[in-house]
């Protein structure tokens, strides 16, 4: 624990001493500062929290700075990668209009930067003003050239080697020669050069945290590697390595494993939830642990410590990386429960208090007591799970169910993972309250779960996208969009249509930069929901989950079904990698069209050389037809030139015009155009010239 | 300066300590503090600025707060007055859902107060409503019951008598009425009463500025004392007394009078702003300061400090009040310039700094010099003019452009002032940009002049108020609505139009809850503007400001002139005090109607009561015709039920029906409807029914 309190006073972040030290209305301060630091963007919750970047983004800074009068500011950007502790860079601020200042800074590192802005009255560049106007209006300007005389002394004074100029402007050459030297470039840069800052105000300290590509653009494919065995046997890390090539092939970026820790015996469930295992029965893989090990062991059927090495080897030969699930909790077998009873909550019969929301109750599982009065070393511990994997080469982490555990903690935890790994990823798997969801983000998770498994409608997309695809929550919430997960199989697929299946999948990974799909239950379209438990009249409702779910059983899947929805994937991730525009949200629009249940949105790059629209309908029984209306000033394009769009998904080209263009779309054989929008394709020369 | 520092310390107001203690990332703090707080409103800037409420009105507070998990949360607003250092008041705050909580607090008292909210998990309330959902699914809850025995132990070691319920929960008798016991009323009360809120969280303290009922809602009267005696001969106070009689009549709330104080004969201005005065010419009253005294003394052509006392009490005895213009500038015969040279600017060749805005110069005046080194005691005796007008009975400052003036000067004067006459009220003449002009209101001025004047067009005035009459902005700022002011004479009235008169007034005084004319100019139309000085060719274009101007001359106004529009004031001012909607801002909202040129809008009292409808027409030219398209919703009214509209102006009773109605609106005689809707008028027994 010492080095987190070294390492935070050393960051010394307060929430705004610099704006109260300058701005207060006492007189303990030198009432001469006149900068006034009113906003600094970007920042969360005034700079309570980190904003987020990716490595090789810029940092675009906006600093709304006010002094009294007319008088001419300057001000600095200062900027410096804390977790090395380097030292300060200064970048100079322009003035945009409207007393807004610009000014971006490369984030070529991984790890936490700190960034504040410094604004003060530049008497000489006010002057040098004055003089320039009085001159052009004929006045005389002689005791004003004697002001400035002063000024460069000042600058003398403060180091710079102005003597000359100090008096060539009190000399006896003609004014106007005087007033050429006064306002030349020279002398101005070499003022710039040895400002006067004593009585620059200051912004408090920001941070953003930077993190690398796949922390803003992944594709995810979720894996029960006990389901990879031959039928009846429970699959190892060696039966899951030949699936890494067919992962690879459809185009992931991660695999994920639920946990692959030791399961517990005790309380055990059997398929399909149900209370009482059966002999042979495999558990829920998210009761960790057995008197074999706890959360940094490797259940024994899935194979040894070694075979987890190989296989994540196996993955990063394919170019894919593996991401851990990392539930804190503990089945009444894990080790912990004998070693530190104090991480649990006794009861007063003596027995542990198990996981429940009454009246259900989870007793395969024990929660942590985060109130325990040995709440250090429980965080300590926690954050040494991460630790352990990530030194075994694990570097993404999915973890369960966050919004159950104190957010203090999560904040501390990844921020102690990142300082030694700065390339380490988590994953929210938080369904839970807007708020506590944001809140977590904010923690310091680099991704987060959604509501996207229960946006079906065209309205209720279009308004969660709006939400999440602009500031502020961009600036700390990165959505990974799921259709499905093992836990949660939404209505809208249970009827098994083709359409819907690969509408949700296109939706999922062309709206959000981010996505994953539970598979391979997707891709073979899994769609019977498990009953739940008998109610007082026998009868069972159905519960929002897959039936012969893999979280209680091991499942056999045959990939090469024809009906198989692979190379519908495998186009997608295809097209995503292909086309930049994917890999961000912030430039996300949707396009009105005259059918609610065809959607239309667009995305593109900064330097809008890829632009995409996609149109997906939402009717899973019927084919739709639509008017799309394209907000052509957003997309960079002609109001009256032809322009052609490309289908990547069924290779179709066609020519449009103007904002109104037509589509239909069957529901099932294919519901979505993923187009490339071609805007410059007018020269004879190039194989896709179209007039 | 000692009693500021002291304040100061005592207030205690840095920016988010306590949210930054309780969920910072370090170890430093008790990582068991689970609950989250992430938002407080109002506040204005994260907290760095008091919110702005009236006298009388409640502080609504809203608290956004997240913990881990599903625990019952209990959260206290806590609140005291700040400059009365009373003690601090708890208000329990309920959760509105969406985990947002709330709570208001009466603001009985003029001054600042301070308010922040504590949060903790409830355990006894989690507890008991686990208990409630296992008893009612029929589960033992034996161990339970001693569980609730321990919190009810843990309470009874904070001090509450609590020992028969702990030994009850523990005892022989059946479960259920153990059951009964626990979750009796009676223990739950007991227990709320002692609460372990060791682990709290608290908000940062945030402020509240109270200000009386006038700072809210004001109709202001300009009058140039000096204007008020028989032709050619300078005014007195004598001479303005009878006026105080003629502006009560209006209905006016204030009389502002420009600087009262002695002016300078160096470089004084003779009229429309020419460069040197004549013998007698009376020169500007914002060329302050002459042999005979400065900022505390009476122009000797005025009368004397006890005159003025006199016209003081005067204007009370009419419920009326006196704003003093405070120009914080000196004219070159200040006694302060010999006095307090350091105050000044000095030039190298020994001449004094006048303003200027290159290549405009303004010789008649000094500028203080913010920067100097002795600014401690400039800013002592710049307070000590508002103190020493407020310790006559001043009570109303209107402060000539604050923006030239330092942002942390006027936010410690304006505390300090109001720190000892916590009823003085600020106007600030800040006709800037528009950050800066926030700025100065967030710095504590209690009223704001706006870019009214020059919003003309249905566009401009909505996008206008639509900005204005919303938070954050209705939290820090107040507008007041000029139509026209000394410097300001708006195109749209040059061509002298009684309709144009008429319609801004109108406009003036029910868009904005405060405004104000510039009198007797208005009243009387005057609308030649003045000539500047002539360019190179000898010609002379037309300045924004009236002719003949009260600034550098005397003039002599014929009140009782029969196309004066005393009488539309007059009812103007009564209608506004007839109906308390027009005394906020923040109700209003805009209808649309199918006429650009006619504008319609409505406000009404939080309780809805009272509601009003403006319709003015925008041309000054033309009769308009419009459909107004209601927004019953908002209004409360029914979409099928005839209402009744009073026309307040021209006193005419119309039976309107659904959302769309037609007016009719003349370019001169009255372009303007002030209705009252009644929205419910179908009783026989009142004397206004009509169905």
């Amino acid at each position: 624990m010492k080095s987190a309190k070294a390492e935070h006073a050393d960051r010394a972040v307060p929430a705004h001493p610099g704006d109260v030290r300058t701005a207060s209305p006492s007189i303990e301060v030198d009432g001469r500062r006149r900068v006034v630091a009113l906003a600094l963007r970007p920042e969360v919750d005034g700079g309570r929290y980190p904003v987020k970047r990716l490595q090789g983004e810029l940092l675009e800074v906006e600093a709304d700075l006010v002094a009294d009068g007319h008088d001419v500011l300057r001000a600095m950007l200062r900027h410096r990668h804390a977790t090395a502790a380097a030292s300060w860079q200064e970048t100079e601020l322009v003035h945009a209009g409207n007393d807004v200042w610009r000014a971006s800074v490369p984030l070529p590192e991984l790890g936490r930067y700190q960034y504040t802005v410094t604004a003060w009255v530049d008497a000489f560049a006010t002057w040098r003003r004055g003089l320039e106007r009085k001159f052009a209006a004929g006045a005389d300007v002689a005791v004003e050239l004697l002001e400035g005389a002063l000024l460069v002394d000042a600058a003398i004074a403060r180091g710079a080697a102005l003597q000359k100029s100090a008096a060539l402007l009190r000399g006896q050459l003609p004014i106007a020669e005087r007033v050429a030297h006064a306002t030349s470039d020279e002398l101005t840069k070499a003022m710039r050069g040895a400002p006067d800052r004593s009585l620059a105000t200051d912004f408090s300290v920001r941070e953003v945290t930077v993190e690398r590509a796949l922390a803003g653009c992944s594709a995810w494919y979720e894996l029960f590697p006990r389901s990879t065995g031959p039928a009846g046997r429970h699959g190892t890390f060696r039966d899951a390595e030949p699936w890494l090539d067919y992962i690879a092939e459809l185009g992931f970026d991660i695999v994920y494993l639920p946990p692959i820790h030791p399961i517990g015996t005790a309380f055990r469930k059997g398929p399909d939830n149900a209370p009482d295992a059966r002999p042979g029965d495999p558990g829920s893989p998210w009761a960790i642990g057995a008197p074999e090990g706890g959360h940094t062991s490797v259940h024994q059927e899935l194979g040894t410590l070694a075979d987890f090495d190989r296989f994540n080897a196996a993955a990063r030969a394919r170019g894919l990386e593996l991401a851990l699930d990392i539930a804190f909790q503990a089945s009444p077998d894990h080790p912990w429960v004998t070693q530190h009873p104090t991480w649990f909550k006794a009861r007063p019969d003596g027995t542990i208090q198990y996981a429940e929301n009454p009246p259900k109750k989870y007793q395969d599982v024990y929660p942590f007591d985060f109130e325990s009065a040995d709440w250090e070393a429980l965080w300590a511990a926690l954050r040494d799970v991460f630790m352990f994997w990530a030194e075994r080469g694990v570097r993404v982490f999915r973890v369960d169910n966050p919004h159950t555990k104190p957010l203090p903690f999560w904040e501390w935890c990844i921020r102690e993972v990142q300082a030694r790994f700065p390339d380490a990823l988590f994953l929210a798997e938080a369904f839970t309250r807007p708020k506590l969801m944001y809140a977590l983000a904010k923690g310091g998770f680099s991704q987060s779960y959604t509501y996207f498994s229960w946006r079906t409608t065209k309205h209720d997309l279009t308004a969660y996208l709006e939400e999440l695809a602009r500031p502020p929550v961009t600036d700390f919430f990165r959505p990974n969009f799921w259709p499905t997960t093992p836990d949660i199989f939404p209505e809208y697929l249970a009827t098994g249509s083709r359409g819907a299946f690969i509408g949700r999948v296109i939706l999922a990974g062309t709206l959000a930069s981010s996505y994953g799909i539970y598979g391979p239950s997707y891709e073979l379209m899994e769609h019977t929901q498990r009953l739940g438990p008998a109610g007082k009249d026998g009868s069972r409702s159905v519960v929002e989950e897959l039936a012969q779910n893999e979280k209680y059983q091991l499942r056999t899947w045959d990939l090469n079904r024809p009906d198989s929805l692979r190379h519908v994937i495998a186009r997608l991730n295809a097209i995503r990698r292909a086309n930049p525009a994917f890999q961000s949200n912030r430039s996300l629009r949707f396009h009105a069209t005259d059918n609610d249940l065809v959607i239309a949105y667009s995305k593109q790059t900064p330097d809008r050389v890829n632009l995409v629209l996609c149109v997906v309908n939402l009717d899973p029984q019927h084919t739709h037809r639509a008017w799309i209306d394209l907000d052509l000033d957003a997309l960079g394009l002609p109001i009256d030139t032809p322009f052609q769009v490309h289908d990547m998904l069924g290779d179709g080209r066609f020519t449009w015009r103007g904002r109104r263009n037509f589509v239909e779309l069957t529901a099932d054989v294919m519901p979505a155009h993923i187009f490339e929008i071609k805007r410059f394709v007018r020269s004879e020369n190039q194989f896709e010239y179209f007039l």
